[in-house]
């Protein structure tokens, strides 16, 4: 089935306690592409792009299935640059720049064949950007996941309470969880949230995992422990790539198979961090994804 | 199969978020002791109190089958005394005050049945205690388990060293792991702590789960998410009891029923962080203790 993917696909300087990369390739898209196409092709990118971004980049995405109809690129911009610095605790960044660039008045333009999309991964972007998307669409799609951040909740809150009315799923970090319910409890801070509109909703834990929520179940997925982490840029939006691809290609979304793509998601995440930026996404391939799967199973498996 | 128990027995005053307990029962004996009784009994204890301990919670113990024979009791001295305060983020806490009493000259000595355990416990103690202990055993026990903190690693690291030869399983926290190996990455860490003599390391890490680590197995049980937390004192070590309970009762150590016995010790620790002290364990079932095993298999729960 098809997969739309929205979001960034842009530059990022990134500093870890284990080295340095400047002006690597990055963005939310770019990420949720690269892991959704081990699983589901095309992915159709909706997103914007200056005159810098590299020609190999998008060859590449298009090697990997994507359509790039949705591909804005304006020659004479810059595409879309964050740099970000990770302390020892990887679970924590600060953000030391961020150049909006072609993304300060990006207004998404949906092709033909998009407005039919049966799957729709609404990465993190302004949620006037997300609406704009939905607008488009000329059919509901079978599966809407979103994921934000905590800026937009401090700035277009009710802009993103719109958004969340229109979604299925919605994916965000632990404590923005916090923060969008007021609630410390991750099980409480489900439980409100749930009321805002998404009827699952994905708490990513970085290193400790995610917790998948519906209103009456909840699925907790590890993340597999790695001797190696070099740069986490990119695991959350590699896992929402995973999870949808994982969706998109099999069209199911009962609970038992929402599980299933957590696990994919985690897996594909797991692989992200072990390069800086799109690297190791870009050398995978359907066997070392069984094997890590297989990973995962065995990690959590007991016996009553 | 016989299990004993060595540790604290003591009072807490405990501050969280949520309120305040002062002078409530606590020690990492007591918690060890309760959580393992509900699986295997006599539990033996090992520990000293003061003229000031309630001697209805001596009662009680005794009434869960506890053998308080190792539990020196001095009249004319004050119990071990810990007070602490958990932060919004209830994994991390300060400690506010330590008074000894006691515990400063503590030298445990085990009754003559104590000395042919089949399965025991260290508690957090000081490592010369836990290797006292071990000076008296008559044959060495099935299973050896040992609990340690930061502090012995700053002050008694070659004593520390020196049990660690000896045992079994150690369990610690993943920031103590990361200070005892050296090692940024758990599966790094593990590594080198497995070289050290355990030849299983559990890592501790609150309400993310905990790790088992042996040789060439790796397992990740998660925390039971919960929608109240009121006082994580005592979690790590109720972990333990039901951990050792569950080994003690079924006599299997091998790596199928260890992972069986992480499950039984997070079943454990997520009763005990619902109420302050030891209240929560005080009033559990065998059955309430099945349903909650039920909640973590289905927690867990995928097929591929």
């Amino acid at each position: 089935m098809s997969l739309v993917a929205v979001g960034t696909v842009a530059f990022d300087n990134i500093e870890t306690p284990f080295g340095r990369a400047e002006r690597v390739v990055g963005g939310a898209c770019t990420y949720i592409a690269l892991a959704a196409s081990y699983f589901v092709q095309p992915v159709r990118i909706v997103s914007v792009v200056g005159g810098d971004f590299p020609v190999d980049m998008l060859d590449f995405l298009k090697s990997r299935g994507a359509d790039l109809d949705g591909l804005q690129v304006r020659p004479n911009e810059k595409s879309f640059f964050w740099s970000g610095k990770y302390y020892r605790d990887l679970n924590t960044r600060d953000t030391l720049d961020t150049q909006l660039n072609v993304l300060a008045d990006f207004d998404p333009v949906l092709p033909e064949p998009y407005q039919h999309a049966e799957f729709l991964m609404l990465g993190n972007l302004t949620p006037q950007v997300q609406l704009r998307v939905l607008e488009q669409l000329k059919r509901r799609p079978k599966l809407i996941t979103m994921d934000t951040m905590n800026f937009w909740m401090d700035t277009a809150m009710s802009d993103l309470l719109e958004v969340l009315k229109k979604i299925d799923v919605l994916t965000i970090n632990d404590e923005e969880a916090r923060q969008l319910s007021g609630e410390l409890s991750l099980v409480k801070a489900a439980r409100v949230i749930l009321e805002m509109g998404p009827k699952y909703l994905v708490i990513k834990k970085g290193e400790h995992g995610a917790l998948l929520f519906s209103e009456d179940e909840l699925f907790y997925a590890p993340a597999l422990p790695l001797p190696e982490v070099t740069d986490p840029t990119g695991a959350g939006d590699t896992f929402a790539g995973g999870f949808m691809g994982w969706l998109a290609k099999t069209g199911d979304t009962s609970m038992e198979n929402m599980r299933r793509a957590i696990i994919y998601g985690s897996a594909m995440a797991s692989f992200c961090v072990e390069k800086f930026s799109v690297e190791r996404l870009q050398e995978l391939s359907p066997e070392l994804i069984q094997k890590r799967i297989q990973q995962f199973a065995d990690l959590v498996h007991f016996k009553l």
